[in-house]
């Protein structure tokens, strides 16, 4: 399995994008300082959904930032993806493992301690803590975890661990300084007058709260 | 790949079983004739479908009744199932058929004349006629193509032919005079008092019809 650059990782919705086309807004934020990328698309059709996921494979390459898709295992393998996000209620992940096989990324949303402690028994590449705030982007998610959550997860946890849900420029840092090895956004940069701009702001202030973190540690 | 009994296909949709479990029905009709089964899940999440998919997997096996999955390539990988259905909004054949490997039954829905030559170049198992009656089962569909349309795809098809869409017990005959190998049921399966009783009364009819219709062309 890869190692994962967790640091900042965009996760689509094309419903936020003010309009724009979603390659425009990915690029852009790709130039900012995103990450990794995951393309999330609960209502496109199964072609419209291959189709947007080879235009982001293609833009992607030239930048070496991993595509993931959510949910669609059979979308990851049709456009052979980097790797695919599961959450609890998509395929479970032993099956999703052995069916992409061990080369790929494969990410998993927790949404509990005991979600979190279940997966330390699979070799998922990371784990989405989900939602830590409180979010108007995704309607079925469970209860926000909070910074507590975070620092608790990563307690038990064996695998890197990215937060997501009513993230910030204001509290990146916070999730950061929980013990979160990077943030995952939505509408903070979907819906940015600037994607690249935004992208750039969060990854500063990612960056400097993880060099001094790991200074404090030394 | 596997030759495939077309006669009388059974296309699931939980909101038309009026209370009644999916496993329930289906089992019902595949004692009555039924002789392909397509799970059919548009609303479901992953989860759900692969548990579903799962369970119609072991109910069939007895009965050597194929089952189907429609569009989702990855709940058809995930439960090793005998094939998949899709649309010509699902993801393209080609990439299909490679995925799921040349042991496998896919079945095409064509919807007008130029669908139907375009599959002529492909390795499908079937082709399903969409719709040939105007059906309120499906939202989506392309204009009824009636049973002039069965006639003219038969003449210019080289795959075998199974029409669906607002096929009721009085014009399923109707269909396989005009050229299918087998008729795809929705409600009038799904919905009826007793599934057995309505799926072997199809059956009746449909063998006698091709008997008929055998005899007449010996």
């Amino acid at each position: 399995m890869p190692a994962v650059d967790l640091r900042l990782y965009l996760v689509t919705d094309r419903s936020l994008s003010l309009g724009r086309s979603l390659p425009e807004v990915v690029e852009s934020a790709v130039r900012g300082g995103v990450t990794l990328v995951q393309l999330r698309e609960k209502e496109a059709d199964s072609r419209d959904f291959y189709q947007l996921a080879l235009a982001l494979k293609q833009l992607l390459r030239p930048y070496h930032v991993p595509l993931i898709i959510n949910d669609r295992l059979d979308i990851a393998l049709a456009v052979d993806a980097d790797g695919i996000h599961i959450g609890q209620s998509d395929l479970p992940y032993p099956v999703v493992r052995q069916l992409l096989g061990k080369e790929k990324i494969i990410g998993l949303s927790v949404e509990s301690l005991s979600d979190a402690a279940l997966a330390n028994q699979w070799d998922v590449d990371y784990i989405a803590i989900s939602p830590v705030y409180a979010t108007p982007t995704k309607t079925d998610t469970a209860p926000a975890l909070g910074l507590e959550g975070v620092r608790a997860i990563k307690e038990l946890s064996v695998h890197p661990i990215v937060g997501i849900g009513g993230i910030t420029q204001d509290n990146a840092a916070d999730i950061i300084r929980a013990g979160a090895d990077g943030i995952a956004i939505v509408s903070g940069i979907m819906s940015a007058p600037d994607p690249e701009k935004a992208a750039r702001e969060f990854r500063n202030r990612i960056d400097k709260t993880q060099e001094l973190y790991l200074t404090d540690y030394r």
